[in-house]
Formats: C-alpha cells, structure tokens, sequence
C-alpha cells in the first residue's frame, strides 16, 4: 500500500521503544495518516502506537480504524480509557463504531458509559439502517433565535471545540424547532448587536431532513443544493442533529457501489470484497444466477420446438450466440442510461414516451449500421446462402429494437411498481431479450427458408 | 417535476407583473430554487425574472442555471450587464459556464471583460479537461505565515465577502509556497497576539494537489481525509486555487456515472440523456456493439465446427443460451465487484492472487449448486437423456469456473495495462466467456456423446 507518510521511519521509532519521537511525530501527522499506520500494525505494537497518541487524539483517530482494529484495541485497554475515549468521541463516529464491532464488544463499551450516553447511544441505534438519523451526529452549534450576533459569537467560542462543525449555526425557537440556519461568515461579517433573527436564512431557504429519511434523499439534497451540512429534525420540526458533508460523501460512494452491484445482480454488501467470506460471495451470487438459469428454461424450449429447422438449414445455429450478445449489449446499453438518469433524478417516469420514442430511432440506427456490417462479415467468412444471411441481419435489426425497448422500459417500470431500477440491468435485460430475439429469429426463419 | 417552492403561485405573480412582489419572493428563496424556477421559464419571461433579482443574487443564481438557459439569457442581456454578471461569478463557475456555451458566447463574454479577468479565464481554459486547475476558484482566503491571529481575522473579514469558502485558511510565505493550512475554528479560539505560524497545521499534515492532478485522485483524497476544501498549488509548490467539496461531490457523481456508462460500453457523455441527440447516442454505442458483434464470428465458427453433432444428439442445442447466460452472468458478478474495488482503492494489482484463489472457490460453490439445480431442472421438463444431462451441468460448472478467473483477472490486466478496467465489464466479460464455455461443451459432448 502507498503511504502519504514514512511508514518505515515511523516503524523504526516503535521497534526501538523511541516513545518521545514516535509521539510528536504522529501528533504532527495528518489524523487519517496517524489511523492509517496504526491500522497496519498489530497485537502490542499496535496497542503501544495508539496508547501514546495524546488524549486530544486518540478518539478522532480511533474512529478512523477499521473494525477489526477498533474491536482489537477496545479489548485490550481499561475500563477508564474505555469511558475517556467514548466521551471524547462524536456520536455518529461512536455509532458507527458500535455498528460494526461484535455484541460482546458493544456490551463492555455501554457498561462503562454514564446513563447519559447510554442513553442517547441506544436511541441511535435503533434508527432504521440507512436513515438519516442513523448516520447523523448531535455536535451541532444551535443558537436560541432571541441571541445578538455579539451573544453569538461568545457562546460558540466557548463551545466550538466539542462541535463537528461549526460552519453552519442552526437557529431553534422555545420549543427547540428549527427556525432558521446562519452560516458561520455571515456571523462573523455581522455587528455585535445585530439580531440572529434577522441575519439568519428563514424557512422557505432551509433545507431539512427527517430522522427517518432515506441517505440517499439526504445525498441528493446536499448535491442539489451544495451544502456542508443538513440539519435533521424530528416529526415535530425540533432540530436532533446534523449531518455533514464528510459522511455525504461516503453515502454517495456507497450508493453507488449498490447500484453497481445491483445491476450485476449481485446482493449488496457493506464489507469490502477482501474482507467477505467465500461463502458470504458466494451466498450473495446465488440466488440470482438460479433464478436466471430457470429462466432460460423458456429460451430452451424455444430451441427445440425449432431443432428440425435448426439442423435442415446450415449456418441458423452459428448466428444464435451473436444475435443474442448483440440483443443482450444492446439493451444492457439502454438500460445503464436510464437506470443512472432515475438515479441521479435526470430522468422520470413521466419522461417515459420521450424516452421511448429517442430509443426506438436510436435503435433503428443502431440495428441497420450492425445489420449492414454483419452482411459483410458473412460474405466474407462465406459458407453461408445469401437468405440465410439476409434473415440473420433482419433478425439483429429486431433484436436490437426489441433491446432497446425493453431496455428503457423494464426500469421505468420497476420505477412505477417501487422496485429498484437498477434490478433491470444487464443480466436481467439479457435473459428476456434473448427469448424475444429467439422467436422472432426462428418466426422470420420459417416465413423465408422453408 | 417537484419543487421545492411554489412553482404556480410565483408565474402568477410574474405573468400578473407584479414585479416588487416577485422579486421579494424570488430573494427569498434558496438560490437553487431560484435558478430552477428559472430555469423553467423560456424567453421574455426567464429575461424579467433573472432582471429583477437582487444584484448581489444574479450572478449565484446563473451558475446554478444550465448551458441553455446561461446562453439565451446572455444573448439577450446588454453588455454591461454582462460585465456585471461575470464581476460577480466565481471563477470556477465562470470557466464551468464558458465550457459548456456556443463560441460566439464565449468571444461575447471575453469581449465585455477587463484584460485582468480576460487572462485569468484563458489560463483556466487552457488547463486539461478534468485536471485540478480546470475546476478550481481562485477565490480563497490566503493569510501570510507572519500575520497574528487578530490581524488574520481582521484580514478575513475585510475580505470575506468575496471568498467562495472562509473555512479553511491558507497560509503562504514571501514566495507564495503554501506553507500551512489553518481551519477558521482554530483561527477563532485564537488569542489575538496568537500567530498564524504556531496555529497552522503544517507540511506533514496539509494535503494538496497538483493543478494537472486528475479530478478524481482530488477526489479520492477529499473522500479519504474528510476535506472541505483542498489547496491547489502549481508545479513549484506556490498556491494557485483551491477545489471546494460541493465540486467535488459532483466530480464523484460524474465519475461512478462514467463508471457505468463504461461497464455498459458506451462512450461517456458529459450530456444528460434527454438532452444528447438521437444520433449523438446511436454513435456513442455503435462502436462497441460491432466490436462485439465481430467478435461473435468466433464463438459462430465454433458451433459450425459442431453442428453435425448438434443435429445428431437432442437436447445439445437447446442448453447453448442457458450455458452462455449463466457463464456472463457468473463474469459480470465478478467483474463488477473487481472494477468497484479498484475504483475505490480498496483492490491492488498485488492483491490478484488472493482474489484469483477466492473467486476459484467461490465459483466451484456456485458452480456445483447450479449444476445440481440444472440437474433437478431437466430431469423435471423431461425429454432429455441422463448423459446429456450430465454433460450440460458438467459444462456449467466450468462456464462458471471460467467466468470467474476471466472475470477477476481482466480488470486487474487492463489495470496493469493502464487501461480503464472498467471496459473489462459484463459485455466485454460475456463475449469471451461465451466462446470458451462453448469450447468446453462441445469437447464434453465429443467425449461423453459421441
């Protein structure tokens, strides 16, 4: 792996006990190095490396460790660096920490909390997977909406240091609502005595969340709308949390990485492909791959009720590979585009005859230009009678229509009936377009060669 | 499509002219909204709305706009109105805009400009599509490593105003080196007399990239160290622009869509698909589907060379879609997971044999439950015999097999190769896997059939 820092140097100071440089050497590292060294290392030298971290650091580091290295270094310290590392922790890197770590691990960590904390880190946890609650955090700055700017600034200066962000300030009424959202600049540009109420953007410019939103809904409106962190409410509009940028980004990631493995009809998974079992992989491959080789029982079928035609006419058989990787690249094509257009909200249901009709020249395009060339190649190779070629190039002509059709039609479909979209991708297209392609093949065959 | 705001009640008020009370509501909103509502308006209409804004409004709410609507309303707006617009834009949202509008646009635009911003946008321009420096601003706050604390802050906020982002200060010494970064939270908790030198992280810790960097290794490092803004610097370390993370959430989205549009081989296109035309998409895709289509030839020739023996023993032809989609399938699952990993970083070449010997394991589990499977199939349809039977779902095994090492072991070759590995997806995966798994099935058959 490439390291942003020397991690031999700083291996050569733990090997020889050189605790003093080791220490102001990591403490000057950028934290995500620190983790990331500490992270390579194992057992007592791992244990060492991260017990001399100053206290300041030791939790932001920590939570950047993966889990197996949380879970490690968790085990083999106290009870009282246990509690002093999970109050210097952020909630949401806390929560997430306690997602991933096994339930021995996770008992140990809420005895030795204070019921406070206990508290609040079981509410977290019982936010539904993947929604806004779940990845939120509650080191906002929140300002009463009676302050002046001068008030302001002096209640943040005394608790910036316990905040995640301080960027945006949130500003809630008696009743703990949000009531409005001021950017830190602002504050700052602002006279002592302006009021809060004034300066900050009212109702109609906020963007919220709800706890139970969706990340994905939560990813759209920070990309839309280009923000460094979302306030969350409850169901009654009291602000509970922020979520910022940093984790935005992550959720992106992540979604996209689903999508992807959803469109090769793969079960999403949260763990990285080196750390996944053989059996979890294989598990998570499965079902789909049966489930699509039942249905390719029906292409079968098609197969043999046309063997006679198959074995009387030569060169039929040859095509049947091409015509159906051509059908099947050919929807895969579509259906990448508007699966990644409902994604990222380019494209709509109601978008859907606009879409249609786009496709269907697109593809008479496509399906003459391949038609053409594959009378060529034919020619050429030879060994084929000139009928059968023409049937074989109308048939890609049709093949290539239905890909396309059927390619920009199932995801708006599964759209319409709330599945996900990106279920109707490559895979999935090609198995339909295969058994289409196939009847029609063999129809146009029997019309024009028997 | 949905809106944020009230899209009826704001065309009432600009179709009834009631401009004091448009421009109040208009103000009022988010600009994003603003620019969307906008946006929705065409000629005379869009021109009133995007004129009455408040000044200090205009030129936010235009760079939210898209290339079509940016392009109608400069044609029609006078000089220096335009020269106010560009004043006003930030620099990144100014080269994003004349990227994406007619040439004459741009001479319009160069023309209306003072020679200082004239040279600033040409060098922007000249920077390579997708680099560091193509979508950097200029507009960051930079402090001199000599400044105090309240020096610094009294600099801010003279300055503020301009900035895109005041949350990261840079610091640069007598020949603009950047020699620090200080995050405005430590700047204010500072004492007055505090310098900026003491306060700064320094070398080790600050991360910044290249102008010719490639957009997504800047956005790798943002994901990786939760950044909100990164420092640009030229080629002899002197600060230039920094990259802020709402662009950089927009680079990963463009990045995982490429991804896709890779995977499915089509040519990326920067266009949204509604708006690229009919034969813009039909080229875009007719390269790979003829590729792929010639490469069929091979996989024909095969079942020609067969095709006695397909007419001869039932059943034979049949099983060939359902053995070839299996085999992609199987492929496209692995590739996927590959191509992903590598993207995010979470795979290395030198990791090829660990995942060659997983996918290997993971392909005989899947390989036996699908032949096992097949075998209760066929024996259930009925109609095929025992020996055929066995070849089928012995030749199933090896397609999965075969998918598997193809599957893993393309996308690292093409990695190593320096191609983009996501070419190496389910299409390109199929085509190949397709022919070898016909290989097999036949020699099995010869062996076992004949």
């Amino acid at each position: 792996m490439e390291h942003n820092f020397d991690f031999e140097a700083l291996y050569e100071l733990l090997k020889g006990r050189n605790i003093r440089a080791l220490r102001e050497k990591l403490a000057g590292m950028n934290v995500v190095d620190t983790a990331e060294f500490i992270q390579e290392l194992e057992g007592e030298e791992r244990l060492i490396a991260f017990r001399i971290l100053p206290k300041s650091l030791s939790a932001d580091v920590f939570s950047y460790l993966d889990s197996d290295a949380q879970t490690a270094i968790v085990s083999a310290i106290s009870d009282r660096e246990l509690e002093q590392l999970m109050d210097e922790m952020f909630v949401d890197d806390a929560v997430d920490f306690l997602d991933e770590v096994p339930a021995n691990v996770v008992r140990r960590v809420m005895q030795v909390s204070d019921p406070e904390t206990r508290e609040i880190i079981n509410k977290f946890l019982q936010y539904p997977e993947n929604s806004a609650g779940s990845i939120m955090t509650i080191e906002m700055v929140e300002f009463h909406d009676r302050l002046t700017a001068g008030e302001a600034i002096k209640q943040l200066r005394a608790t910036a240091p316990d905040k995640e962000t301080i960027y945006n300030c949130y500003v809630i009424d008696d009743s703990r609502h949000l009531t409005g959202v001021l950017p830190l600049r602002r504050l700052l540009l602002a006279k002592d005595g302006d009021r809060i109420r004034e300066m900050m953007d009212k109702e109609e410019q906020v963007i919220s969340v709800n706890t139970l939103d969706d990340q994905e809904e939560v990813a759209d409106l920070v990309r839309k709308y280009d923000l460094i962190s979302v306030p969350v409410v409850d169901n009654e509009g009291r602000l509970v949390g922020i979520i910022t940028v940093d984790d935005i980004v992550d959720v992106i990631e992540e979604e996209a990485t689903e999508d992807f493995e959803k469109m090769a009809l793969l079960q999403p998974s949260e763990d990285t492909y080196l750390k996944t079992g053989v059996f979890k992989l294989a598990k998570n491959r499965i079902v789909w791959l049966l489930i699509l080789m039942v249905s390719a029982t029906f292409t079968g079928q098609i197969i043999t009720s046309y063997e006679t035609m198959l074995a009387a006419v030569a060169g039929l058989t040859a095509c049947i590979p091409m015509l159906m990787d051509t059908g099947g690249n050919a929807g895969s094509q579509t259906s990448t585009l508007i699966i990644r257009g409902l994604a990222l909200g380019e494209l709509h249901i109601k978008d859907y005859f606009q879409i249609l009709w786009k496709e269907l020249r697109v593809a008479i395009i496509c399906g003459l230009a391949l038609a053409v060339a594959n009378v060529g190649r034919m020619l050429l190779i030879g060994g084929t009678e000139v009928p059968v070629i023409l049937v074989v190039s109308a048939a890609m002509v049709c093949a290539v229509m239905v890909a396309k059709i059927i390619g920009c039609t199932l995801p708006i479909v599964a759209k319409l009936v709330h599945l996900d979209p990106a279920l109707m991708a490559g895979p999935m297209i090609t198995t339909i377009v295969d058994a289409v392609t196939l009847m029609i093949y063999f129809a146009l065959a029997t019309i024009f060669l028997l």
